[in-house]
């Protein structure tokens, strides 16, 4: 990155101090998200890995994470930008739209994981290594950020970073020269990325903010521990939900990670087996909106959770990207049951999310689409519930939802492409392959997907609920229930409040 | 800031892309946390200002916020500082403890409000200008952040700053030195800083997201405009709450953004009543919190709002400033109305704030400071119900709370103490002074302030309650009530599904 000669006499570059790589992580209060922006960077078209591992590891008494991916690896330049803040030049590629927008990633998201990182990288033609160090720039006292880069020609080192060579040989877990070709060469293949991040959050008592051990194929979020015993970890946001998986096993995030995922994610050895969310629901139905402060129609997918009915509400994602996962809107904020087992997926492309990635900017824009969604849930819960009540008097009970989903998916793991299967297929292999398609139209690799139902004007189904009940009336009937619930509620405390 | 010799051979600084500066402002959801970290800086004691004044402006046809404080300023270094990432050398002085420990809260906090910011600093010697402009660093396609600055000695450029002072002639407001030169008369005195914010953020239709006429001396974020009509602004986090005044108004949050208010905040011309938080309630008691993951005691108040029985739950400050407002803990979180009107206070100096300061980080020990108030909430709560059904057989009615606080304490206006007044004094003077105390005790501004009662042991109130209800007994009456309740609820439930 050369200086602009222009500027150079301004003598005023902002310049970075080592604490900010701290100050930069404090985003993440939630440590799977600083995971899923070093995910992100595998699979974000510029680097478009076909695979990822994530392991545990221990080296020289140090806990490691390890990151490694099979996509092009960087040159020793675009490495360095890497490590720098806010050089994004991800530009979408073959339909693919890059997730990154902020150039922040990768040094929020390892910075909040450790203090310490090391990356090498190989993009067929030259190898690089780079440091990002909390401890390095404590250590050396640095007033302002350095990542001290080598940049190998074939097996040589460039001689203008043989600096940067011992200042990562002195201060990395990777003592000589050998040791560093050794993870290099630890990246199958002749291009990919491995990223080592070691000393790892721990807590006040010592104990990494990771649980490695329950399960060996998982990395976990602990539970807590206070007086009364323990008590599982949830996100903050999950006031009175039941906790979902995804909030504390790493396997069951990253399984719903991406809407159509595109990538494998192999933890600790094992696949993470993906989902593709919205084909695995039940009584799928398709909305429409039409944002007004937009000129496009946006589609919202309906349906029924058939694996776990507890845990419902709307998946929004961003480029293909998961940023808010069970947000519950329209009848299911309110304690009555109603919506219950009802999960919305919509992408949200033309919202902002924040620096976290776990959140959306909160404008109008975004206020308007939550307050949009939850009309559409609650007709949706109001039409299966019509429907339901027309095959039988009572009302609809989550018990009755169908156990499967309308449609079964599978990805080929050759070429990653998604296959729809004929009805009535229970059990799969643990891999499958396009080549075992019963569809012939779609038994090899080289067939493009089927196309998405592309009719962005119409719903998938009649809101015939509405139809049958007039605004007016309907208003009048709702006020009319709501009178009689308070009253009954009124009854109910002051009765509970005389036991008491 | 010079660069250390030793490491200019690594030829790898980290570098700074001008996209950046915005990145790092995506933190600041709500907009007042972003004016919250411009007040900050001023009140921090190495500024230590006695007033600063927020106002809106139009400067050549852009509307501009400004910030400016008659604090300590800076030198042209501290402000270089203050214009890179990460420089935090705040430290305590006279038992003041800085807010700031990021070194990020202009740079996150100007560049979420507006595109370009200049920044006015004079310390008694010298003066100075600095620019942080997203603007300027576009049209010059600079590739990285530079903050051009302007030294002045006594009225002399400072020739090594000339290439600078073209810069903010040709890229800011100001054209000419003159116009550089006015605005830093307007800072009265010898020393001060200010700040001017310019290309505010607009929405899609050009509308800024300030408004400024509603109220010509408040600065308010104005409703949600939708199909249906209007809808009241309200934080993100308030999903069934009535929301307080101090989510959409400025002034009514610079009310309560320092549980000691230090500094005078004059909005618009007018000056804010700041509110001493833990002395404004009634039936004030104090409970103890000792954190099993800590060697210390800390205070928790509890008390009734009376000003306004809809907002409550826990002020949680962070070293003297607002982190989290009315956050409901225990009993509040039930659908029930218990625990309404009661609002706790705690100062957690042992909790980590996240990036934007709204937030702490989600750990184990927030999470058990969270329960802990839930349960020393619910004490107060059963505790006043007790108190009160001894009194009358009827339950405590939120209408019942008292319409005054238990104390009346009132801030010079000089010396900015906090005195405490005795009861019955209903109206105070619009300016008053400690000469006007009618405790001759503290009728002097040169006397120092009534020690805070500083009993961190025990709790200022007996829990009677726990005492006649033996634990056993109480939580066998306690599920039969739990299901007695339940089935009511499903009665109720019932019912009301038969009028749908």
């Amino acid at each position: 990155l050369l200086i602009q000669p222009s500027f150079t006499s301004l003598k005023c570059f902002m310049f970075l101090c080592p604490k900010f790589l701290h100050t930069n992580s404090t985003s993440h209060t939630w440590p799977f998200s600083a995971v899923a922006e070093l995910i992100d960077n595998a699979y974000d078209p510029d680097v478009n890995a076909k695979q990822i591992w994530i392991d545990k590891t221990v080296i020289n008494d140090n806990i490691c994470l390890t990151f490694t991916d099979n996509g092009n690896g960087m040159t020793s330049e675009k490495l360095h930008k890497m490590l720098s803040f806010g050089f994004s030049d991800k530009v979408s590629m073959n339909g693919r739209v890059p997730i990154g927008l902020y150039g922040n990633g990768f040094k929020s998201g390892s910075m909040r994981l450790g203090k310490d990182a090391i990356i090498f990288t190989k993009n067929g033609e030259s190898m690089s290594v780079g440091l990002l160090s909390q401890t390095y720039l404590e250590s050396t006292k640095a007033e302002h950020v350095v990542v001290p880069i080598v940049a190998f020609n074939k097996d040589h080192i460039l001689l203008d970073t043989k600096a940067s060579l011992r200042a990562i040989l002195e201060h990395s877990l990777f003592s000589t020269e050998q040791k560093l070709l050794a993870e290099l060469d630890a990246i199958i293949g002749k291009k990919g990325t491995r990223i080592i991040i070691w000393n790892l959050r721990r807590d006040n008592n010592g104990i990494t903010e990771f649980e490695f051990d329950k399960d060996k194929y998982d990395i976990r979020i602990p539970e807590d521990l206070d007086e009364t015993g323990k008590k599982g970890y949830k996100k903050q946001e999950r006031v009175d939900q039941i906790v979902p998986e995804s909030d504390y096993s790493l396997r069951a995030y990253c399984s719903i990670l991406y809407l159509k995922p595109r990538m494998q994610i192999i933890l600790r050895g094992q696949k993470v087996k993906t989902q593709l969310v919205s084909k695995s629901l039940a009584y799928i139905e398709r909305d429409v909106y039409r944002p007004k402060f937009l000129a496009k129609t946006v589609r919202i997918t309906f349906g029924f959770n058939c694996r776990n009915k507890d845990h419902y509400g709307i998946m929004m994602y961003h480029k293909n990207r998961l940023i808010k996962a069970y947000e519950r809107v329209g009848c299911q904020l309110k304690a009555n049951n109603m919506g219950a087992g009802v999960v919305g997926i919509i992408e949200c492309n033309f919202l902002k999310p924040t620096h976290n990635k776990q959140d959306f900017d909160y404008t109008n824009e975004y206020r308007l689409t939550i307050a949009a969604l939850g009309e559409k849930l609650n007709d949706y819960w109001n039409e299966m519930k019509v429907k339901k009540n027309a095959e039988c008097p009572l009302n609809l009970l989550v018990e009755d939802i169908q156990k499967q989903p309308d449609q079964t998916w599978v990805q080929c793991d050759s070429c990653l492409k998604w296959r729809k299967l004929p009805d009535g297929i229970d059990q799969l292999p643990e891999k499958w392959y396009c080549s075992m398609n019963p569809d012939p139209q779609f038994r090899n690799c080289l067939v493009p997907e089927e196309p998405e139902d592309d009719d962005l004007v119409h719903p998938t189904y009649e809101k015939t609920y509405k139809k049958n009940c007039p605004m007016s009336t309907e208003s009048t009937i709702l006020s009319k229930k709501k009178k009689l619930i308070k009253n009954l509620f009124l009854l109910v405390f002051s009765v509970a409040d005389g036991v008491s």
